[in-house]
């Protein structure tokens, strides 16, 4: 098995199940491509959330229930611009800032995102592969009645309370897969749609354009995780999200979006009636146990993953 | 007494003469010019180490020994840049961190330096005016053997060990005064320079087109506490660099530097046998004690300096 395993990948989520993956096989063998939708500009930084959530994570530093920034990190940067009177409702972490200044002063220089998240990696100690979606800047907006919200704005900010009619991926028409996605994604061995949010994690990475035709096109097989368990989402506003959007919340409705490239989905035991539905679509379905409550759980799921993919 | 006092100021010994001041006349009688010379760019973020060290002093922040940056202060971003594999001879507390992000970011939205050191003295509570010395860049240059050297390059990383053979001040020719700053001297009831470097604290801020002119012209009384003390500097490489220039590293050299625009030097008791070579060019000499030891000795060196610029 010559190629690799290929993981689309938004943040908590994805990290959870890829700190798994990297458990059960070479990490040298995985090849994340990581949702830069949510990114932002905070106080003058390039803060990729979904990148620096996986990164944290593979590289063991990752905070264990917040889901953001690293643990045991300290806030005195954040109380001290707080003094100075900015606004300060998105959390940054002393250590965390740290990525950001990296971050800004390499891309000013000159470096793709790509280079800077491969730099990163590099220095955090991490094995696997890892690019964002693209280089370009991709930003999700939010559609809501009070009109279109900046990612982080809705989520951070407003707390995810808006209704959401809508998203609008800006500047996915016009950007390119990162160098390298593209041919990973043809020459995987197995493509893994991870247990992140369809809409707003994974759905910014199909935006791009290339890669849900990849995603169609590969020889490779292609199996997603449910986000969603039992109707609810283990993290985060996917379910509501869905809802307010029109459609089910359900595993089911999440495999209906992904139905023109998928070839395996795996589902949560609680929600097995719903496995019917599923291979009704055409889509073969793994019923187990999803929920990655510790580490024999993370481990139990990759394996099982694997296993759909025909590569244990 | 309408006009302020308009004190010229580099880092450390301006920022311990003006508590003084602070403690014996009105804060907001004060009105601070602020060396930007040592300016550097450090991690994409802007530093002004002089306007820093100032208003952390005058906002009881300063660490009491160090010279530089928040008492208290931790290093957590730093460390990890460390880890990140950036430069970090330059340090950097987290709550120091927040003051460049701050001001990295105001000046992109297009507010000027006077504007933001006005900002961020306010959000500190610092009651005396304060403003850099020009809202344009200069960049003081030190002309050693090896070469030109960056200032921060010269003074941090190679610890100020270079024999300095003079300074270039790039980017004074076309400087501007900060706004208010000549209307300030021109009105003042007296203007005190600090016991700074005089090369290169207080020589940038002569060197901006109008302010030196301004000086000589003001009907205020100009006075100077000399840096020098028993042919040393009580911090940093003045002496030396005096030395290395040609220069007697004496109070009384101090003074002839500014023999053009000065009416009072003041000196320390170990330097009475200069007060004659001073007076010898027209400028009186006020002798005492001119060592910041404590609270007391700041108040009275604050206090005999008013006296002699007749304001008490």
């Amino acid at each position: 098995m010559a190629g690799k395993i290929v993981a689309l990948a938004g943040g908590v989520g994805a990290a959870r199940f890829l700190e798994g993956l990297a458990s059960v096989v070479a990490p040298s063998r995985i090849y994340i491509v990581g949702n830069t939708g949510d990114d932002a500009e905070i106080h003058g930084l390039p803060i990729c959330p979904d990148l620096d959530t996986v990164s944290y994570t593979l590289a063991g530093l990752a905070h264990p229930e917040r889901g953001w920034g690293i643990r045991g990190d300290t806030f005195h940067c954040l109380q001290a611009l707080t003094r100075l009177r900015a606004a300060t409702w998105f959390q940054l972490g002393d250590r965390d800032v740290a990525t950001h200044l990296y971050r800004r002063e390499r891309l000013r220089q000159g470096a793709t995102l790509s280079q800077v998240t491969r730099e990163i990696r590099a220095a955090l100690g991490i094995r696997a592969e890892m690019v964002p979606m693209s280089d370009s800047p991709v930003r999700t907006r939010i559609i809501t009645r009070r009109g279109e919200l900046e990612f982080q704005n809705y989520f951070v900010r407003r707390k995810a309370r808006d209704a959401v009619l809508g998203v609008r991926y800006e500047g996915a028409e016009q950007a390119r897969p990162a160098p390298g996605v593209l041919e990973a994604i043809h020459g995987a061995a197995g493509i893994v749609v991870c247990p992140s949010n369809p809409i707003i994690s994974i759905g910014p990475i199909l935006a791009v354009p290339g890669i849900r035709e990849a995603l169609r096109q590969t020889p490779a097989p292609v199996a997603a995780i449910s986000p969603i368990v039992g109707g609810r989402a283990l993290k985060g506003p996917a379910a509501r999200m869905m809802k307010s959007m029109g459609w089910r919340a359900s595993a089911a409705q999440v495999a209906e979006l992904y139905r023109d490239f998928l070839d395996v989905f795996v589902l949560d035991g609680v929600d097995r009636d719903e496995a019917r539905r599923v291979e009704a679509l055409g889509i073969r379905t793994v019923v187990t146990n999803t929920i990655m409550s510790g580490v024999p759980q993370k481990k139990a799921l990759a394996r099982t993953v694997l296993k759909a993919l025909e590569l244990a």
